[in-house]
């Protein structure tokens, strides 16, 4: 229950768990204010991502893989072999880029084979690999649509093609096995190879070029750190550099779509093409990292920053338009025609973890549980066999149930649908959920910091030896307390992040001292006894969130949260008689707690004015002229110009007893259109 | 001057004009309320349209055949002639509708030939007909893209390939040319040839099909208006049956995109891709006034009417989507994300045209005059060269000038570029202007109804014998008088349309009678006098427009309008210590009249807050939790909720002498961006 005291939560039992390989984490810098935690080092119990994880891996692996064999996009690698053996022609399925799908599936099978019982995995994994590491040429390039009889030649469409792209999303499936099973496995050979292919064409001596799509950078630099071969570092150190320099040929969006308007370096704001500038973002950081190079850090902290001010959703979804799939202008945040992809999401979480771990910064991880919670989470199915591609904050009609053998072409599906054309949402989804352990907790010099709350154990040790063991206990975002038991005493600091939401209203139970929590973070440094527990308490209390005056799109309106989830109106939870586009917010009474979300009360709104040929353009009850000079017109400022007072509208606003009030039950965003066709707000007018 | 008095404005001299030919109107239905005047029965002197159409003559027309000489374009037919002539193979230049522009070009050239005093453009016009005639198959079909050798079959891509809507526009073309130089002209009879191969093709004994983009519907009715020919009329309502019928193939944005998700007939509301929607509901008028067809009709004014209170901004621009061209959900209409494409402008002047034609109910002439003033008239540059395809209503971020010699490949070009990759505006302004001095007036058996007020001559004689010629002065829409003279006495009605704005304030001045006019129209019916002159007087004052409360994108906004002008802000006009984006209306002071538009007091918006880390998601400020009990934080009600009042604000919101308020000028919407790179508002957020 959202308001239940804090401990009353019977630990679960942990669950039977491999302790088999010393896994690395999904990203790890030589050299950072954090270091983060392997992924044999945070094993996730049960709750709200365990729960995803498992769903990741019974059902979601084998649908990717399912859809990809049924539409020939892993027969793409098999015609390939046969060309490379036998000249033939073969044809190719699916988009330029359908490769990347099957490696990031490879990527999730990667983590997913350490972290799992289901030997199947690993299996599956290794079947695949052989039928990739077939289709690479003698000298290394891979890819599947280019290179072959009857195929475009290789680096003939720079711009769209998106090889290099692919090259990156196999390089980080194989960096996924080398931190898992070890850099010796088949797929890290395929992938050095790759890498060094790369390096002979693209490199120092090679063509002054990048990809269309960025994705090579951050491949590049976290192969660096599994293999220590500089070259690598410097090929992505050049494609971070290249970029913006106007390498790439004139396209339909301008340069800026794919962020070869203006270097890295000198960019102030992410725009173009959204997952391109994140993850382009993203190996700028890397190769930031490793080369000690801080003024790339900080033009990336500051486009971060920027990005986040005017250009991010409540939900923490990026970009707006759906023609290029960009970030539109400063403020330009639609929510009924946002397009938030899903991929964009996790490329924000990528970028802000990188963030974290060079600077320690708490506003990354505060952008990471956001995103998680209401992007990532709403992408998928419960089920895990259907995604969201685009994440709209506001659905006006209600959408059509795909059927289950149907492949969506529109990424602004309103009901989740089981694959795409386009189909890059899916196998991204199911790579952060398979590792998204990696995300919860980092050490320094003195101890861990816990940045997302789920129940887990967490087990490592300092780098003097002091050994942390760790086991956090939650019903959290559903709870609001967090229970943190030490099960191996040691001097060593603790230091949990206070979400935004919870500074100055949270609470911190040490060992029977109650603290009052202010700051982003706490830290508790001492000597700790083995079995005591600390408990954190989370005011998950609803509460409404107002938006800046200038996100013209929703103007007048308020969204309500709690905790960390964004919570929506959904047709389906209303009475018959509201509509959801009449309904507006009672803002003079503060939500209540429900054990769903929240309830707010409301009014319906003004009734509609009728058509009329004496005024209004053409009639339309749409639009009225000389309002100010009509009191029967409504004025946008509530009447106040035409003379009206609130009285007017309705008298005493905090009365309960106002006869048109109701109260309406607002769920978690993340889990809209789960109950079929529907209409949906997050914001919603003030009355 | 705007607020002049009625009738000061000087005569202007009557050009010399041809009056050698009896030019039909752009639509000519065989019945209906109100029958257009032919194009020599009303001749534009000066002013608004008379300039624009010189413009159009002077520069437009040139300007588009030099564009598409240049990009091949009119080299399709040449080659498609050496195709039929000798089997050879040759490519094909352009979208796949590239035809369709010569062929509005022809329409365009067809009428000002007849209209302009420029026997150049007949030469031209007919040197263009040689070379398209000489594409035509011997069993009639013309198209330079498909069914010759190299070239993909005939018809066998009906969704995309723009076949019929090319037909259909040669088929407008030859009807121009029918009503201004007679029916035997050369591509009057290539056009019946197309028409008779259509009829073989998907008559009632073809095939049950209909192209992807309707045109041909119209185009039939047209020609059978022409030519009498049972059959044209017969495959325009099969076309028009067809539609919604699913005889097109599945496709990325679903059936709507090309209205064949619902029968014409059954459909409440206009939806999918605007230009295609509206094309079609202009054929089905037209099937439905020659058949007789009052309930086909009736669906088509009864989705006019729910398009026009839901779906059109306030400029009259239809369409809100940018990546599929369509017309979004019911009030989902951002003025920043607004397409508002100049095509779905022209295609609903066509087809309010074609419904007050049939009903004679004004609020169609309504929505025609402010459509042509602000988006017709806002597309091309002043000297004609340049065009607007989208027509935002909140330009962002300044535009970058496009090169005189540069293709757009995007629509939603901030600056008016010279020409597109699809380039269908610029010849259907072309079309438009050429011909839109048949849209100012109409008679019925009593006598004229003026619709649209620009400085003309009307010479027309009723059925029953009786000859009315008026001459009408006027500045409008600058000046806010129209004087009308009788130059030949007789006994008739004239009536006079009142725009919605000016009812209730307009004032006709009848011989020294004074008249309030309170309704849409005024008719008067008499003896008039030789020499006479009736003055209409219509308040331009410039007012305040506010907007339904549902417009989620515009809420908080207002608009400011002078006569059927909508103005703008434009940051070319703000003093350096001002941005628009952060400009708050003073919404208790009334606009006030400027030479240029109008004059608004404004305040800036409150200090935009800081950055931190102790509150908003991830410290932005952007969005903020909790308002209702932070009174430092803005809330969205304008601080109620949270105990403010108004004078914390600053006191009284009436007083002059506010320390930070200011006057800022606002011109009309339809000359934004005339001046370089701006940005630029029409929706202005009230403080």
């Amino acid at each position: 229950m959202r308001t239940s005291a804090c401990g009353e939560h019977p630990a679960p039992a942990r669950p039977e768990s491999r302790t088999d390989a010393d896994a690395g984490p999904p990203v790890a810098p030589s050299h950072g204010t954090l270091t983060p935690l392997r992924l044999d080092e945070v094993r996730l119990t049960s709750g709200f991502w365990a729960d995803r994880q498992r769903i990741n891996r019974e059902n979601t692996l084998a649908h990717c893989e399912q859809w990809m064999e049924r539409l020939g996009w892993i027969a793409n690698f098999d015609a390939t072999a046969e060309a490379l053996a036998h000249g033939t022609r073969g044809e190719h399925r699916g988009a330029n880029f359908a490769d990347s799908e099957i490696y990031k599936l490879l990527e999730a099978m990667a983590w997913e084979a350490h972290r799992g019982d289901d030997p199947e995995t690993d299996r599956r994994f290794t079947a695949l690999v052989e039928r990739v590491a077939a289709a690479q040429h003698p000298d290394g390039y891979l890819n599947t649509c280019y290179g072959r009889p009857g195929r475009p030649e290789r680096y003939s469409d720079l711009a769209w093609g998106h090889e290099l792209y692919c090259a990156g999303h196999l390089i980080q499936a194989a960096v996924a096995r080398a931190r898992t099973r070890g850099a010796d496995e088949p797929l890290v050979t395929v992938a050095r190879r790759v890498a060094d292919h790369l390096y002979a064409e693209f490199g120092p001596d090679g063509r002054d070029a990048v990809c269309g799509h960025p994705e090579i950078e951050t491949a590049l630099v976290e192969l660096y750190r599994v293999t220590g071969e500089e070259r690598h570092l410097t090929l992505a150190g050049l494609f971070v550099d290249r970029r913006g320099t106007g390498t790439l040929p004139p396209i339909q969006f301008g340069a800026a779509y794919f962020q070869d308007d203006i270097p890295v370096r000198d960019a102030t704001v992410l725009r173009g093409h959204a997952v391109r500038a994140l993850y382009l973002s993203a190996g700028a950081v890397d190769v930031g990292v490793e080369t000690d190079d801080r003024s790339l850090l900080d033009a990336v902290e500051t486009q971060w920053d920027t990005t986040v001010a005017r250009r991010t959703y409540l939900t923490g979804g990026m970009g707006s338009h759906h023609l290029d799939e960009s970030f539109g202008a400063d403020y330009a945040l639609p929510p009924d025609r946002a397009y938030s992809e899903t991929c964009a999401g996790i490329a924000s979480v990528m970028l802000s973890w990188r963030l974290l771990l060079a600077t320690g910064r708490t506003r990354y991880a505060d952008l990471i549980e956001r995103t998680l919670f209401n992007v990532v989470a709403t992408s998928p199915r419960a089920d895990g066999r259907a995604f969201f591609y685009a994440n709209t904050l506001h659905q006006r009609t209600e959408g059509r149930v795909p059927a289950e053998d149907e492949v969506s072409t529109s990424a602004g599906a309103s009901l989740r649908p089981p694959w795409y054309g386009v189909s890059c949402c899916p196998t991204n989804v199911a790579r952060t959920l398979a590792s998204i352990a990696g995300y919860v907790a980092t050490r320094d010099a003195e101890g861990v910091q816990i940045h997302q709350y789920t129940p887990c154990d967490i087990r490592t040790t300092l780098d003097d030896g002091t050994v942390i063991d760790l086991k956090v206990d939650t019903s959290y975002p559903r709870g609001r307390c967090i229970a943190i038991r030490v099960r191996t005493a040691g001097r060593f600091a603790l230091t949990l992040r206070v979400p935004h939401w919870a500074q100055g209203k949270a609470v911190l139970d040490d060992g029977g001292t109650r603290r009052h929590l202010d700051e982003a973070t706490v830290t508790v440094r001492r000597e700790f006894a083995e079995g005591e527990t600390l408990r954190l308490d989370l005011d998950l209390t609803p509460r409404f969130t107002t938006v800046d005056d200038q996100i013209d799109a929703v103007r007048g309106c308020v969204a309500v949260e709690s905790g960390p989830l964004v919570l929506c109106a959904e047709s389906v939870d209303l009475p018959d008689d509201l509509d959801l586009e009449d309904l507006r917010v009672d803002f003079s009474v503060a939500p209540r707690p429900h054990p769903e979300g929240a309830s707010i009360r409301i009014r319906p709104r003004a009734e509609p004015v009728a058509w009329s040929d004496r005024w209004g353009p053409y009639g339309s009850p749409m639009y009225r002229h000389d309002a100010a000079a009509r009191p029967d017109m409504a004025a946008p400022d509530g009447g106040k110009a035409a003379g009206r007072t609130a009285e007017d509208d309705g008298g005493d606003q905090t009365s309960e007893a106002a006869a048109d009030a109701r109260w309406i039950l607002l769920r978690p965003y993340h889990r809209w259109a789960h109950r079929g066709p529907s209409t949906m707000r997050v914001w919603l007018p003030v009355r």
